[in-house]
């Protein structure tokens, strides 16, 4: 195993990063679905990280709701291998996790703390998924909510829908839905972003105290290229229900890894790096605004977009990320086994931290113990210069990783 | 093509129905799916037609939160068909109509007629699946969403979630969330479904005085079987992203017809008439719960299950329906193209209608009238007596067919 971590990349042509998300299907930018999305109305507080609605559910002008959709995306596959690998169907209990963090985590930064309601639906091929492993993902769900609660974030579930659609899937999709009603004046609007804050990230890497193991850092993002640029041509031959036959051989499973391979650096095997469920931040923020209120001028998940994700919020800012941390070992292999280039690695991962905190210089150390009170490390990763945004609506952003300046 | 319609059915072994949804990767009783959920909280109202969760968005102890998801399910697979042989974009309208209904109507059920909030899920593969087509299905769904409010019934969209997931669909599936905040003295409880009703069945087919096109009847459900069953090899030649390469090739798209023939005995093509989108009864039931209140002692959405989904409901009930309405050519035409029983025909399958209203005798005929002022045609299509339920919790039916007693 170990002469593997260490064997040459397959000598297959590299097309850049763009290139190789469009060949699998995946649309980075995403910008045709904006193309449409953007037409809509985009609620009562178009500057907020969430799509803000007036109460329509009860009618009080004070009020707001938010209903939110988001899912496990092509991370579930990862938990499929492993399953068939290991037969352990514990795994998806980390995948439930990974699909509510990415709707909780997106709440948080509009300021939807809780009560909160969740309907999960899994849309599975029962020939491949079977009965134990959706009763793990239920399961999974369950108690993921049920320790939520027990740290004091109000949220329960309603049920929800499993689908047999073995001809819309070889393997299964884990989606969430989330609603909240909130009091407007407590919604946090990233409008507010805007020159002269510093940009505090909350490391997405290590072990929460109120984490029961380490985490990789990974989160739900970038699965798609990760899991063909880490993993061997071996899960190619073996489990074809996992991939899109259309896309180009040389970029599926064209890694050097099995999931049981020690992850470089690191006391994890590849695939529980790849796997290590998304943390959820919701504690700590939890505690952010309940001591700061206002004061907190802005909060960004930095999921899809990864460190980039930032730029669509803000006012003529400039974002300045000068401090990161070193990104964990599961991007350093990531990049080196892909060969993507860091700038693209940013706009795709969270490289080290998914949360950001954008408060005045004065009340960053407060923000920074807080985080630290829960065991995850917190600096100030950046600031915020005044900027012009460009003709799409998106804001400048200026990064250093390590002395290398990128320029978004 | 007419000699296609009359062409003698494929010479392939028939399975018994229940192995032909197996091997398609459906496993059509859901047991292991209702193992699994049954040990879950059942809600404030166990035998109400959707869990009802106490109101833990606002906290009123006189309210009720429900949160449901469900979708189009393959009915997905035959709109990108249609799409890809005409080009022809607007089934997508037809398809989000499909994924909402599907959940309106089953809100319907337990009395939840507004205020709503939506979220709707698409999961893509978007070198297939491209961004017209998913400009349309967005379009069809806040165009939707506007018709309802128009007929006087609030919904509201709170935006969705686009997921390009290749290695998970080589097409898409298209989910809904939806979310309501109810009056408990205004939630309809199945349970109170008892001996001595009528039933009573508004018609799935026709054209209601709210909608712009007849309708085939079919619904969103069955469509797996219905798909395969009816659409000719010629599909399986060309679009192999539409089905698990894993069933039997003698499954798959095993039947006579392309989209464009004529449906028998009816104005439709098959294409039209597979793709009919799913018939809310929102506006129907509205007036139906304004005028009739707590007369109203059930609502059954015949969606999965079909005929025999009432059997979940009620307490020591026997449902006998001896008047259903003549199946429409839709399911005639799958029923002689599959195969099928008509005994399983009426487990898959609405069969003419796709909801039940459960009343006293004495006001069937109010029932009808407010129906039928809709234009949709209803009758009594049978009653409830006393029944024992079986080991599982379900109630006895029995159906007539025509003449032909069908025992479940």
């Amino acid at each position: 195993m170990s002469s593997r971590r260490f064997a040459p990349l397959p000598d297959i042509p590299r097309q850049a990063a763009e290139g190789r998300y469009a060949a699998r299907g995946v649309s980075a930018s995403k910008d045709e679905v904006h193309a449409v999305v953007d037409q809509l109305d985009r609620g009562v507080l178009p500057g907020a990280f969430c799509k803000v609605l007036p109460d329509f559910l009860t009618g009080n002008t004070s009020k707001a709701n938010i209903i939110h959709s988001d899912g496990a995306g092509t991370k579930a596959i990862l938990g499929y291998l492993w399953y068939k690998e290991t037969g352990d169907t514990s795994v998806f209990h980390g995948i439930a996790q990974d699909s509510l963090v990415m709707n909780i985590d997106d709440l948080l930064c509009v300021g939807a703390l809780g009560p909160i309601v969740v309907s999960n639906t899994v849309n599975r091929n029962a020939r491949h998924f079977d009965g134990n492993a959706l009763a793990a993902l239920i399961e999974g769900s369950e108690t993921f909510l049920k320790r939520l609660r027990e740290w004091g974030f109000e949220i329960y579930s309603g049920g929800g829908e499993t689908a047999d659609v073995g001809d819309i899937t070889g393997t299964v999709a884990v989606d969430s839905c989330t609603v909240a009603i909130v009091d407007r004046k407590q919604l946090i609007d990233n409008d507010r972003i805007e020159p002269g804050l510093e940009i505090i990230g909350l490391q997405s890497f290590g072990q929460a105290h109120y984490e029961t193991a380490p985490n990789s850092g990974i989160g739900s993002n970038g699965l798609t290229s990760a899991r063909h640029d880490m993993l061997s041509p071996y899960y190619r031959r073996k489990f074809k229900e996992t991939f899109d036959p259309g896309v180009p051989r040389e970029l599926v499973y064209c890694g050097p890894y099995r999931m049981k391979d020690p992850l470089p650096h690191s006391e994890m095997t590849v695939g529980e790096a790849l796997l290590s469920p998304t943390r959820t931040y919701a504690p700590v923020i939890k505690e952010l605004v309940d001591s700061l209120g206002g004061r907190i001028r802005g909060l960004v998940h930095c999921s899809g977009g990864g460190q980039t994700k930032c730029r669509r919020f803000g006012k003529r800012v400039h974002y300045i990320k000068n401090n990161l941390f070193e990104p964990p070992p599961i991007f350093q292999a990531i990049q080196k086994a892909s060969g993507t280039t860091w700038k693209e690695m940013y706009q795709v991962f969270n490289m080290g931290h998914r949360m950001e905190v954008y408060v005045k210089p004065s009340i960053s150390k407060r923000v920074i113990r807080i985080a630290e009170s829960y065991g995850i490390q917190a600096q100030v990763v950046g600031h915020t210069e005044k900027g012009v945004s460009s003709k799409d609506g998106k804001n400048p952003l200026t990064l250093f990783h390590g002395k290398r300046k990128l320029v978004y």
